[in-house]
């Protein structure tokens, strides 16, 4: 039985609050937070749970065993080292830390003590997902070609972060789970109408090696609510459109191919190839549940995570990189 | 009674042929192309039109008031040139030619030769773009924020252009004809999968005065075909999507606005809006039968098209830019 | 503050017991269910809650107020009678009861015991019916033309009765919530292909004075959820799908009319009139919860529920009549 | 080469004109209407066509080897009649006649003069039709349950037959070609809004053997466009929705089956069982070309349409009994 903590019970801390909640390996011990009507909220719903306003009563805690931490991004870095300097294991929410540098020190740390940090990139455990993620893997796409996604709403403006901050890191880590290349050059443009500090509209562009694209619209402005995502291969291509309540992922036996022919030796033919195209079923777990399941394994085993310090990681330096190309209109910026 | 010959029988030519021949003012005289293929079957579907594979014989035809040329766009320059030069109108196709020095030139030309120079932006003549564009005119939206449009489809490379020129000039011109503002620096990003010349995939952006943006997302290699527009206005938003058969456009009584309170004079607080949506009708006629009727009254008359030279060189001007930044990964090109 | 009581903690019991606890004006004393089990899950989501496997000792508690009887539909009449008869107000699923002769002697029982008696058609409570019937109130539909249903999916199929009984019966109360006019005849046909007992597919016709009908299509057996409305009036007519996430309700300003002409007094001229449509906001608070607060306020106000008796009565006269249209393949059985 | 005579150049004659113009074993060689604008319009886009407005004299050219007849219903038989007497071959719209006694004698008489009778059933010449048809042949679908038709739109109201007539043979020759099955017994609804000589929206329903139905909804009153077909099986069910401009069948691996237990031998028990979709891809031809195709295979070869006479019967059969049912209001009419 792990027992767990939970620092900030604001919009996300109560989905995780139940989850843990459920999970039979786990027992919420604790919820810590700042705002005395938000802890009421939290004793109303789990009446057994201590309730605290001090994180350092909670990260002191012997019978701790780990520690999630689901508030601003700006805290991440503080609370996750002092975590894991106390020995316990850290579930932290996305995006990981505000810098590469941090992320890079919490790998090292959860290294050095031999705990397990997980990054709640929670896309990652939802049944289309690691649907999709099969089918790549089985090879039914063939070699990849791009990502294209797009993820705009109505609202809500974050006070601290820009839209890619808030965001994209859905489908940084999507594409990263689904295209484990080199990530190379980030170019990112984006609306200043509101001011400069907070774009809340942007597009952003990932090259990759191989040639492969990553191309992702973000905006808390538009009208309609859109979750749609192009996955092209030269097999086939997919449309993941999280917005159907089924069918949610849609496999195209579509492609392109180059031919030289004999005649032309200089240009290139372009060929189409147009198939039938499959839904096929997808699981209907909740995904933070089998993301718990998950991390609690990866503690009894002592095995890294899917979403693991690495993983965050590769978001941010991407979500780093944006910011600087944003203020520099699109300037593209490489990745170490 | 404009007597009119067209150049170019391939693709969009005889769309043009159908909608010459329909108006009651104009008399389709003369087809020119070079494949005995493509005249035949303009042959065929117009008994009494003489059938050409000159162009100067054409261009020297004395009876002949106006020219029409649906050519590739690296003949557009020369050809339109000869055609004013002739004394003649001349209706061109998008885009308008392959430099915006070009374009220059021809607008030169034109008003020197007193001649109607029209380019053959269709979009503005259908009844959706047309009903936008009243909408906008009326004040409803407010001001403009954003314009936002992904127009993919699998197919067909071009070989010559890629999917920015080929695609995006309907987008800038649309884009253009609701925003008439001044556009200062373009950024543009795009899959070298197949090889640097063809870019089959891209994504665009037009900063312009006013804070204002336009995000545009293009592609030959998706496996679903979408045609969408968002525009957002301080006031309303609108989602156009000419994909839908009918209720192309949905104008959205949502709203965002920053206001400063007292309580906290440093940040901006978020208001949302949320009301009605409504989708008027949209007038079903069709587009260039609306645009030959407006190239006759201009020519008539002796005034300017609202497509005319001008509109051609603002497109020409950022699909230059565009062609630049995506060699330097989405470097940013200030337009003069 | 009202103390209620619940027997039937199956499929539907649990969302009344979480609607009961919210509202602050009534208080869940008591919940009964012959299944341990389900008694079990509703101690542990209502850990104050008595749990109860006899009705009767429900029923004579002295501190009960009112209960709610989400059962069968063969368990209705002699339950609901019974607390009736204890001087107890009565919440009661839809169907009312198997026979409107039933439905009948609650109806005058509550009348007499001066106790509130509401059914569950649950629907009339959502956000959208409400504001498809402030439309119809205000009279922008004209006169109403007819009502037209489809209501599909895959199961689940019930054991004791067939898919008009089951599924039906919202269309039936939306229907006559809109629709308050006299109920002439019924018309109902349906599958006989798992066996006559239970239908799992019908069509139901409702004709009804002023010539307005009713066409409902209900199934089990779809691969689809369908869940769409069509309400034709003179003036305007209504698309309400209540699968959508936004824009569950549009209004066409479309219309037909019959006009006699001069010159043909003998045939009718049909004119067609095609405008605009608009998608009103939509409330988005529970059906159960604002159902739960009016079933206070009748109580507190002794006054009548919009769901009442005669509503529920309304339900079981047009279910009766269609069981016997069904086994008669479509022959119409008139409403007394 | 076969010359062929049109009858009736109206809604659909100009598409009949069209494609026997386009099949290049067959001569288009006369078009006779009795209005003076249909002639004018037919000897504008047909200059080489003789233009009569006598019947007989068409019917008496011994150079004319077939004549299609797309006029009103009403002149339907004494028009064919006339024209197998002839000894002509006859092309019919649909539907055949407007009683079941004139389509068996149209038939005797084909077949004694050995002439091919084409019943104009487009639909069934369709991609997706034929598609579907392919996949129930080769029994993808298991036993068939039930056909589901909506065929709704606003307008175009008919003079002289009701929207069963109108709309309904569409469904009808469509379901009878997937399940060729006895027809038992049918069931009409139908509003009487407008008058009760013409019902402008109604149900039908067809029992057919093996515990097989068939529902249909048409009508001229609804404010969208719906063209959406169910179709169920044992195995798989079918979604063919011919709004769509892709995806237009989609074919679900649910089913449902009843099993009986051990524990329950009273009862049955129902499982479902849901797994992919896919959508094949459908072939883009026009049905009335490939129609025109066959038209001809059948006069060269002296076979059977697929849409021969029988299948034309089937479906005026059905009508005939839908309009006494509909008198009845849904009173079931047994076929014979």
């Amino acid at each position: 039985m792990i027992n767990i903590g939970l620092i900030g019970y604001g919009y996300w801390g109560p989905n995780l609050a139940r989850n843990f909640q459920k999970n039979h390996d786990m027992k919420l011990k604790a919820i810590c937070d700042f705002s005395p009507d938000r802890l009421k909220a939290a004793g109303d719903n789990y009446p057994g749970v201590a309730l605290l306003n001090s994180v350092d009563e909670l990260i002191n805690d012997n019978e701790i065993d780990a520690i999630a931490i689901a508030t601003p991004v700006s805290a991440h870095f503080d609370l996750a080292k002092k975590v894991l300097m106390a020995g316990k294991h850290v579930w932290l929410e996305k995006p990981m830390t505000e810098t590469s540098e941090q992320s890079k020190i919490l790998i090292d740390l959860a290294e050095k003590k031999n705990r397990v940090l997980i990054v709640d990139h929670t896309f990652i455990y939802t049944g289309a997902v690691r649907k999709i993620k099969e089918i790549i893997d089985r090879g039914e796409l063939g070699d990849m070609i791009y990502y294209d996604s797009t993820r705009v709403n109505l609202g809500l403006f974050q006070k601290d972060v820009d839209v890619i901050w808030d965001l994209a890191p859905h489908d940084i880590s999507i594409m990263d789970y689904f295209m484990p290349f080199k990530k190379l050059t980030v170019s990112a443009t984006g609306s200043h109408y509101y001011g400069n500090k907070i774009t809340p509209k942007a597009l952003l562009t990932i090259y990759m090696e191989n040639n492969i694209i990553a191309h992702i619209n973000v905006s808390w402005v538009s009208p309609v609510k859109i979750r749609q995502t192009l996955i092209g291969g030269t097999n086939k291509m997919i449309l993941y459109d999280d917005n159907q309540p089924s069918e949610k992922i849609k496999i195209y036996d579509k492609g392109v191919e180059m031919v030289s022919t004999k005649e032309d030796l200089y240009h290139m033919k372009v060929q189409y190839r147009v198939g039938d195209m499959y839904a096929p079923k997808v699981e209907d777990l909740e995904a933070l549940a089998l993301e718990t399941k998950h991390f609690v394994e990866c503690i009894n085993k002592g095995t890294q995570p899917i979403t693991g310090g690495l993983a965050g990681l590769e978001v941010v330096k991407i979500l780093e990189a944006s910011k600087k190309s944003l203020e520099g209109n699109g300037i593209p910026i490489d990745l170490k």
